[in-house]
Order: structure tokens, then sequence, then C-alpha cells
């Protein structure tokens, strides 16, 4: 089916209060047409009430907008990518955690600015104000400041909620997990630092999504050009916004939005664009480090200083081939103080590589000094480094691979298929089946007393199933029990009181 | 500290309308006498606005009411538990599922009665009307006939959420873990329900939690016996619920409210009480067909026979000895269509094996033929049956049997520290670490340029890692590494350019 958006628009009557017109934006990249129909149907259709008249009424079969389910296939992948995502973290010694879904409202409302218009809250029912969690970082600096941790290295994998409009076929969600890893505690300058970003560095290698490069700055640099070229202060922070958009602009688009839209004297845009298009390694921090005016900003230099730090530790782990300080980079939450990175793909155009455009990156995180504080500004700072692997974006890469590939996923791991060769031997296939899981062997057969022996062949293809283990009237005869290897169609007869063990050992890597 | 419950009284001002008093329950078994006094001053409190000026407000470190995090030594069990009971799943054949945290409203509203004013709306945005989800079994459906599958057997684990006043000092939460599986699909009768119970058994076989009993019934018998009994039709429903506290309270107590407070004719409660209070094997099953008012009921007959097939094929895979067939099992929700079980742990009292009181059970599920069909009643029925494990009541007996225990859980699986013996050797660690991490070994070092040699090794042996490697001054002439084992202490020398090689040899089980 083409690719189809829908722009619908009707007013839609809600207990009786009109609503302001309400927009839906549709992308039809999967649908068929009649869902569709039923989509039109349902916003023209006055709100439906809730009672136990609504049991006889079509229920609608989509999952809310901005969410999906998993399917089989794409668990069994996304099995594997957490498998390899977790190995990594445990190598660097991390613990796991798990939080609520939801947090008390005031806990997240103080924390963001912008994306608090973003936050789901839940219904009112006049106890605690509850809102679903829009990251794992506050929750993360909650659970330190609730149970007055200072030291500590943790992981947590789960789903964070965020109700944007941002379009669903590139890997957007408004439900989508994040993979966070965090080292929080007052340690030597970059040292955890440059652990996260060999983290990073290690699982995008682990994943074969192919080349990638791990932009790095610092919060600090970011503060001091602005401050150098003469942005007012309290812009600072609409213009790291636009600032951040330059990953997928241009300058001139960028400046445009800075002079026109932010008001920025076009001097100083300029100034700033002289900085900000800056990448390089090494070298460009030394060559900032003698800048005349960077040179006299004190936090900028603190910012240069601990860049060219981390870069000496990043050469020792080996890492910096894939390692850009790149100045454009600004990053959309605000409560980062110090180095920032964010990990992207990159795609090969001729002799290039370029950035891989569309999917954004697909990591990212940075130092985090002061959120632990915010719940108890009287209790000691616990300063924190983290980052934040894209798992959405990564999926949708993977998968998009695997559409391509002639590769098939197996969606469950049965090792062995009970099969009968006649009818009646229902009751040797419960037992024989039970042995074997009893014997802690993977294994099915087919939930008929008499099932065709083709049907079930045909089940263990399609379901890559590698042995049939078969009881029929000649075998019951003979005390065998036929294992069959389903792709090679090879057979061999075993003792029945033995087979357990035989296929135990055929199973065997 | 003692047990203590506090009932807090007040009226509570939200947004300048009166609310009912609001009343707050409160176990203290855990909390100190200072969070008393916080939740009291937060109740008195008017109600918190949003907006920026929160962010000086000291912000309230803790979980909503009914939630909890889960500490890394809770993780390294829930793992560990979660770990044993998808290999169980995965050694049946079940594919995984994922579904979104919450539904369209409606989606859900139509399926529960009783339970649906337990469920957590989210707030009204003017879209569609979302509700978190409240079992798996719901989803489930959903998913079926969403994709229009008939035949599917999955798991899913996942968490779900209701919004009950019951006491969280029992395992009980408003945000908890199910762990279910299903199968759906038109089969021969009993063969896949027989399967649930196979692996009800084995999962709580493995879990070594002690001995259980699985009760099993079936909704159309219970029907049955109401309709023989002369219980009018609309009550079936709330008898059914009543008969359901039949395993906490004793059958006067069931009988006193069947009749006091839900009207029902004593002698119609005596005749009741002749069968509900009966349990057995297959010989209650034969003597109930015999049964002169039971023979005559069409359900009811229905309903034993198949529990008499049932237990043919239970007895082929050799669990009988843990299965009662139950006649007071009613269980809450009330879309089961036929066989009806639950799991209950047991413990030793004196000579006998009574039910462990106040756990509840510890699975449970039964057959659901209808519930697809509400999705969309122009297709096939997709008859399903399925069973759910009770993981939070089995994490609670599991937690309470570690803290007797002496046994330490690690919550970190590092192999290998990387210490230095003196000062000015950041560099040596940063290198040895990244040559372990990229041989996949489990490496940690510390965060400092001159840690303290005692500090470190302290750290191991609070963390359990076994193995230490050792730089400094004389190893770095030597060209070697010292490997030393934390716990007795011993150490070996190895030369620098194989430490890695025969670290693995050292670490290989």
């Amino acid at each position: 089916m083409n690719c189809l958006r829908c722009l619908v628009r009707s007013s839609v009557l809600c207990r009786g209060q009109p609503l302001a017109p309400f927009y839906a934006l549709r992308a039809f990249t999967t649908h068929p047409q009649n869902e569709m129909v039923e989509e039109m149907e349902k916003l023209l259709t006055p709100r439906a009430q809730s009672g136990t008249n609504e049991r006889k009424k079509k229920l609608i079969t989509k999952t809310p907008k901005g969410t999906r389910d998993y399917s089989p296939k794409q668990m069994a992948v996304r099995e594997k990518i957490f498998s390899l995502i977790i190995s990594c973290f445990k190598r660097h010694g991390a613990e796991a955690i798990d939080t609520p879904v939801f947090e008390l409202k005031e806990n997240l409302m103080g924390q963001y600015e912008e994306e608090a218009k973003l936050i789901y809250d839940l219904k009112d029912y006049g106890g605690e104000l509850l809102s679903l969690r829009y990251d794992l970082t506050v929750p993360f600096t909650r659970y330190l400041a609730m149970n007055n941790i200072t030291n500590m290295k943790r992981y947590h994998i789960a789903k964070v909620y965020r109700r944007d409009e941002a379009a669903m076929n590139k890997g957007r969600y408004r439900e989508f997990y994040q993979c966070d890893f965090d080292i929080a505690g007052q340690y030597d300058p970059m040292i955890p630092d440059s652990e996260c970003l060999k983290i990073v560095h290690e699982i995008l290698s682990t994943l074969q999504l192919g080349d990638f490069l791990i932009k790095i700055s610092d919060w600090r640099i970011l503060n001091g050009i602005l401050e150098v070229c003469g942005v007012p202060d309290n812009k600072y922070r609409t213009i790291c916004s636009t600032l951040d958009k330059l990953d997928k602009a241009s300058w001139e688009d960028v400046k445009c939005e800075m002079v026109g839209e932010k008001g920025l004297a076009p001097e100083v845009a300029d100034h700033i664009g002289k900085y900000v298009q800056l990448r390089g390694g090494l070298g460009l921090v030394e060559q900032l480090l003698q800048d005349p005016k960077l040179s006299q900003n004190k936090l900028a230099t603190e910012g240069l200083e601990d860049i060219k730090l981390l870069f000496e530790y990043l050469t020792l782990f080996g890492i910096t081939d894939q390692i850009s300080f790149d100045l454009s980079l600004a990053r959309g939450l605000d409560y980062y103080t110090g180095v920032i990175y964010e990990a992207v793909l990159l795609q090969q155009q001729n002799d290039d590589q370029e950035e891989l455009v569309g999917v954004g990156s697909v990591a990212g995180g940075g130092r985090y000094d002061g959120l632990v504080g915010t719940f108890n500004p009287k209790r000691r700072k616990v300063p924190c480094v983290g980052l934040s692997i894209g798992i959405e974006r990564i999926f949708y890469v993977i998968e998009q691979k695997a559409k391509a590939s002639t590769e098939k996923v197996r969606t469950t791991e049965t090792q062995v298929f009970v099969a009968a060769a006649q009818k009646h031997f229902l009751a040797e296939r419960l037992m024989l089946i039970s042995e074997l899981w009893d014997s802690g062997i993977k294994a099915e057969m087919m939930y008929k007393k008499n099932p065709s022996f083709l049907d079930q062949l045909h089940y263990c293809e399609q379901r890559g199933i590698p042995v049939v283990a078969i009881v029929g009237e000649q075998e019951m005869e003979d005390g065998i029990v036929k294992l069959r290897d389903v792709a090679t169609r090879e057979e061999v007869a075993v003792p029945r009181e033995r087979f357990v063990e035989i296929i135990r050992k055929r199973l065997e890597p």
C-alpha cells in the first residue's frame, strides 16, 4: 500500500462540552483501507460512555496512538539486542534497579521545562497526582535521594512515555524503551565519563550497525561560547535549543531561526557560527585553548581542559577513531552540567562517510551534577554521568535490515516435536513429551487426538523445529521411538527406554 | 519496628472543591517514625500547583502509594525467578509478545464488571481515552482479534495496574508483575488445558517453594450446582463471588453472607454447602457423575466429563499427586467458561499439610472461550486457556526466606578488579581494564587517580569479586601483572602480554 497521509479534522463532543477542533494525522503505510474508514467513523461518533451495555458494542482493535505491540518475531530480535546490551552493562559492573511506571507528578514537574507539556498525567482520583515517567534519569535521581545513596553504578531498561506528535515511521513513539547506564558519585574527573563513552562504543560495535561516530562536547564550552559571542543570559536556553537542530538543518537555517525567531543580532549569530561549525580531535581542543576570547572565559576553559583529559583516557581505551569533538552538539535536556555526547550511524556516500539521515542519534548522554540535589538541597550533592541507548531507533534499523535479509527468525526454541504416525497415539505422545519436559528438553506436540502426520511435519518445518520423535504402531511393536531430522529427513530408531538420554546427547552443542 | 497501623482522616481541598473525607491507611512495618510525620504534613497541606517555581520546593522522595522500586538485590532475585519461569514457557514452545502499558479505555471497560472501578485511567487530553492495563489477558485477546490470529501459544511477562486498597505487606501492590502463558485455538478437549497445569506444576516445583496444591474445578460444574440447588439466575454471579471466599473463610461465614447479605434462602445455602465443601480426585468426579441431581444437569455433566478426561491426561503427565478437584473453587474474574485452577502453597502443621495462610494463590487460570469474540462478534470464536503466575506473592515468599538465610546475594557479576598497588598507575589500569573488556571479561576499577590499595581490596570483598589484577612499580619493572584470589589471598605473577589469556582460562567454569 502506498504511503498515504490523511488529515482529518472534526469537532468532537465530549461529555456535552465542545472541544477544540480535533486533528488526527495518520500514516497509512501499514494499515489497510478499511481501517481508515473505521478511524473516520470513530471520530464522527459521539464518545462512548462507560457502562455494562458497552459489552455488546464492537470493541476497537487497535493500540493507542503512538504505541505498538511487539510480535513474536520482533520480540525475538528485541531479546537478542537487550541481551547484548545487558551483557555490556554487566561487563562494566553495573547493578540493575527498577522503578514504578508512574511517579508523583510533583517529582516530574520540577525537573523539566519545555518537556513538561509532553508528560502523561493519570486521572485525578482525589489522592496523589501521578504522571507516567518521562525518562529513567529522574526516577534514578529520586531513587538515590530517597535511599540516601551517594555512590552507585546502575543500569535500567524500561519503557518511558512522551505525548508527542512525531511521525511514527521513523522509530519515534509515545511509549518506547530506554536503556540507561549511569554512574553516581564524587570521583576524579573524567574517569567515569570515559567509561560511559567506552560503553557506548562497545555496544554500537557489538550490534554491528555499521560505522558510527560519537560526537562529544561540554555544556560549559557551549555556555562559554555564547557568553564570549555576546548572547544575552536570558536567551541561552532558547539559543541552545536552536543550535540543537544543527544535526538535521544547515547553518543558514539555524542562523535564520536565531536571528528571525529568537531575536539574536546577526553579528552575534555569525560569531557563534565561527565556533559551532568546528569539529575535530585533540588538536581542536588545543586550538580553542589558545583562542583569544575563549581562553579568557573561565567556564569554557574548564570544559576544554576536561575534554582534553577525556581524550587522554579515550586514547588509552583505544576508541578515539570514532570520537569527534563537535561544537555543534547541544542536546535537548537542560540538566547537563559537563560533558555531553551523542552517537550517530554513518552511511557510505561515495568515498565519504555521512551521517545516516533520518534515524537521529542512537545513543546519548552526559554529566548532570545538580539533579540529585533538587530532591533535597540540604544533602550532599551527588554528581552523575550517564548514557541512554536509543533502542527504538536501533530496533528500527535492524528491522529494516531484517526485511531485506532472507534469514529466517525463529520465534520459539523448541528442540523436539513429538508426533504420531497413526491414529490413537495420544497417550503415548503425552507420556513421551512429559519425559522430555521433565528432562529440561524443549518439546511440543499437536493438541489433537489424531493429527495428520503431514500436518505435524509441516508444523516443524514452519517453526524450524530440528527433530521429530515419532511413535506409531510399528514403533510400539518394536519398542522404539524414531528420531527424524526435519531438515535432512534422515531417521534413526532408538530404544524407547533410552530415547530421552539419546535425544539429550544429540542436542548437545 | 512493630507493626503499626495508622488511620488518618482529613478533608483535602482540591482546586477549590471539597472532596469526600480522605482516608489513608498506612502499614508502618518498614517505615521510620519521621516518614509518618511527613505523610501527615503532606495530607494537611494544600495541594501543590504545578509550575516552574516548584523546582525550588523540596521534592517528595517516595514512590506512589502501592508501588515500589526494586533494589539491586531484589533485581538479582527477580532475574533468577524470571529466568526460571521463561525457561519453562520456552520449554513448552511459547512465543513472547509485548503490548503497550495502556489500552483504549473502551477495550478495557467492556471486559470487566466488578473490577472496572479498580482501573487506572489516564487524564483526558481530548483525544483517545486511555487506561492502564488491568491484566495481560484482555491485551492478549485484543492482539489476537486485531491480527486475526486463530492459533497461538504465547507468554507475556509485564506489569499490570489495579487501584486497590489491599495491605501492601502481604505482597499486594497497585503495580505488579504478571507472568502469563496462554494457548489460543480450537483443539481437542482438555489437551492444552492439561499442558497449562503441567506448566504450573513445573514452575512451582522448580522454584522450590515447598509443597503446593493445585485446585481444579470447572465453571460449568459450579453453575450446574447453583442451578440444581435452586439459586435464582440473577444471583449466580454474586453467589460465586461469596463462594470465592471459601479459601480464606469458613463455610459458616460464607453461608452467613449468602443468606444474610445476598438474600439466599437458608435451605438453598445448605444444599450448596453439601457440594462445595467436597474435594478429592477422580473418585469424586465419578461420584458426582452419579449424583441424582447433577447427573440431570447438562452443564454440570459436561464439566464433569471434561474434568474426568483432564485427570486422565494429568495422570499421564505424572502430576496428580498435587491435583485436587475442589468444588469450593470459584475465582474472581467472570470470563471463564470451562476448567479453572488455582495453586496454593502448603505448610507442615503437625502431621497435616495445611494451606499457607495469608499469601493467597501463587498461580491460577482457566479456560475462557468467549473473550476474543467480544472484539469482533462476526469472526470465528477463538477458544483460549491459560495461566498466570502470581510472581509478586512468590517474590514475597522468597524474600522472606532470603532474610532468614545467611547466603549472600551478589548484585553484580564482575569477575576481575583492576587495582594499583601504588600511586600514579591510572594509565596502566585504564589500558589493562580496556583489554579485559575487549575480551568480554567483566571488570571494574576505582574511579580515582590514586586509590588506596586497602580500599580497592575492601571493595572486592564487599562485592564478592573473586580476582584482583594488580599493577605497581615492581610489576611494571618485572613486566608482570599479579593475580590475587580475593577469598584465599593467594597471589600469582603472570606475564603482562599474556594476562588476558591466562585470566580467561582461570575464569572458565
